[in-house]
């Protein structure tokens, strides 16, 4: 397991731009995408060229770098509201995943205490990598802390991708695989594809071969039948946002909650502390409801009768009261779940 | 609404052979196969070109008739020997749906009552069609049985396709809704997509769109969310064998069993007595593994790394405690399930 920082998303030095990989192309073609400019970026997050909720705080917070860097505003002030500008561009390409809006602000409070235009690019790029940094560091922690809970020998059932592919190395949900893998326990994983992107077929498997982890892909409706044949020992997920009452998190997630509370399987979630959003409750928050193309067709071939209706939600949201225990940076928190601190860190970055 | 005797399968007098809808090719072409022969319509089977339990008891009945008419064997003994050969060639095409062997079986009995190859063919044929006719009104019955326990004004979640195409005609699990429909209340339909092959977009939003019956395509994974929202007020699906104590169907099913349960949401079975298999229960039942590369790939294209494990079951069994009713040609059947009379029936068709 060799971790490739900036893998996923990356500042290229010599042109200033951004580059990440093109998350769509694989697991067919390892490709790399450069985006010159934020309109760019904004059309690879929706698309998903990137996603993954941590690796979409590093695209917000390398977007703002990247307004900076390609602002030709010798003005602050107009300097400053170019740079907001463009990072309320970002911002709306993904209602739902909360470390989006966190990367930006984080980067945007950076640029708006500058005195200057210069040292406003200087300080957003330093900011971005600080947070591209930290996340990799917060993913080693929440697989150390995670590892901890895996039993030697045992098959762990995960849903889309929360992987390296998803933070900027090591995963949330799969770094907790990685780091059991690395203090010598045998884990396989159960990858359900994900429909209707298959990020669990192309993006978690990829990554789970290369790295030599045993890795099996199901459908994503066939969980529930292997965890009643006694064959998966726990789920781990990622998290697209935590609210004081649930976990949001790609559509099907809270079928597995309900699927391994029935069979009394540990149902664990991994996120960084960037996820929580524990101001707010479930009812808040908007669930992105994406195109329904994405389920009509199957590559060119129409695949639902075009007068059928689809319905295409991204994200759905299990209660907390399912969720065996949230694995963070900090530890693994258990119910019932103590959000004091979490919160303060979380409007305090 | 109008029935469509023989458009799942029928018997072409004038070319003596039989003809299918190829269920593959829908929705984006309505087109026929012809099966002169029993190796074809063995493939069909096995391709899926024709699917769907009562739909498989039916191709079985008319492949026997179709190696009858075939066999050019004058002697009554060989010609017996042979189309007994080709029965088992259809028998084995596909494990788990008991209706298939079902089908044959009592086609084959009929041929073996026969003084002479002559009649032999001709009962065949005969048989074969009673077959279809009585599944027709088979049909009839559950969806009249069954429409009684959908409120008006409801919304039936369903998997896979228990509909006209997996059936004679007017189906079993969208029979009940057909014939709610026809006895004036309004009823929408949430048909789960079902993976890997699509069944749910492709046939039944196909033919409920053909009905004007209000269907919407959901990715499968979405359905317990859609339960959670309080947009599900049933399930109803079909069943490929019912045993002492489950019910095997399409790879999901259990799935959807488990949230309904969990969501407190009545769960229905809607199935002939030809699938009834009361002399087994569950640990008795080989569950078909189907070919990985319907998961591996999208059209052409993979979407799996080749060095990735895949796991395709086709279908999944649900206990009878998570089924809240069953509804037959008899009526419904009510916890705690007594299969006595539907054995027997079962055993002297």
């Amino acid at each position: 397991m060799i971790p490739l920082p900036g893998e996923t998303i990356r500042w290229e030095e010599a042109a200033g731009e951004v580059s990440l990989l093109d998350q769509t192309a694989l697991p067919a073609r390892v490709q790399r995408i450069r985006c010159r400019d934020v309109e760019r970026l904004a059309e690879a997050i929706r698309r998903l060229e990137i996603r993954g909720a941590p690796a979409l705080g590093l695209a917000g917070a390398y977007g703002v770098a990247l307004a900076a860097a390609r602002s030709r505003e010798p003005d602050l002030p107009r300097f400053l509201a170019g740079v907001a500008e463009s990072a309320e561009l970002l911002r709306t390409t993904r209602p739902t995943a909360v470390n989006l809006s966190w990367g930006i602000d984080r980067v945007l409070a950076r640029v708006r205490a500058a005195r200057s235009v210069e040292e406003g690019r200087r300080v957003a790029l330093t900011e971005a990598k600080a947070v591209a940094e930290e996340d990799a560091l917060t993913c080693r922690r929440i697989g150390e802390h995670g590892a901890a809970l895996l039993p030697d020998r045992c098959t762990v059932l995960t849903h889309c991708n929360a992987g390296a592919l998803a933070t900027s190395e090591w995963g949330t949900a799969l770094g907790v695989v990685r780091s059991a893998v690395a203090a010598g326990k045998e884990i396989r994983v159960l990858a359900c594809e994900t429909r209707p992107l298959l990020q669990g077929a192309r993006l978690t498997a990829w990554e789970l071969v290369r790295d030599g982890i045993p890795v099996t892909v199901i459908v994503d409706s066939a969980a529930a039948a292997l965890m009643q044949a006694k064959e998966v020992d726990c789920v781990i997920v990622g998290a697209d946002r935590i609210t004081r009452d649930a976990v949001f998190n790609k559509v099907g997630t809270y079928m597995h909650a309900v699927s391994a509370r029935f069979h009394g399987i540990p149902f664990y979630v991994a996120a960084p502390h960037s996820t929580f959003d524990t101001g707010s409750t479930a009812a808040d928050i908007v669930v992105e409801e994406r195109d329904g193309d994405e389920i009509r067709f199957r590559g060119q071939e129409p695949v639902v009768p075009a007068r059928a209706g689809v319905r295409n939600p991204a994200f759905d949201a299990s209660p907390l009261a399912l969720v065996s225990a949230i694995i963070t940076e900090d530890g693994v928190m258990r119910p019932p779940y103590d959000f004091t601190a979490a919160g303060k860190r979380r409007e305090a970055p």
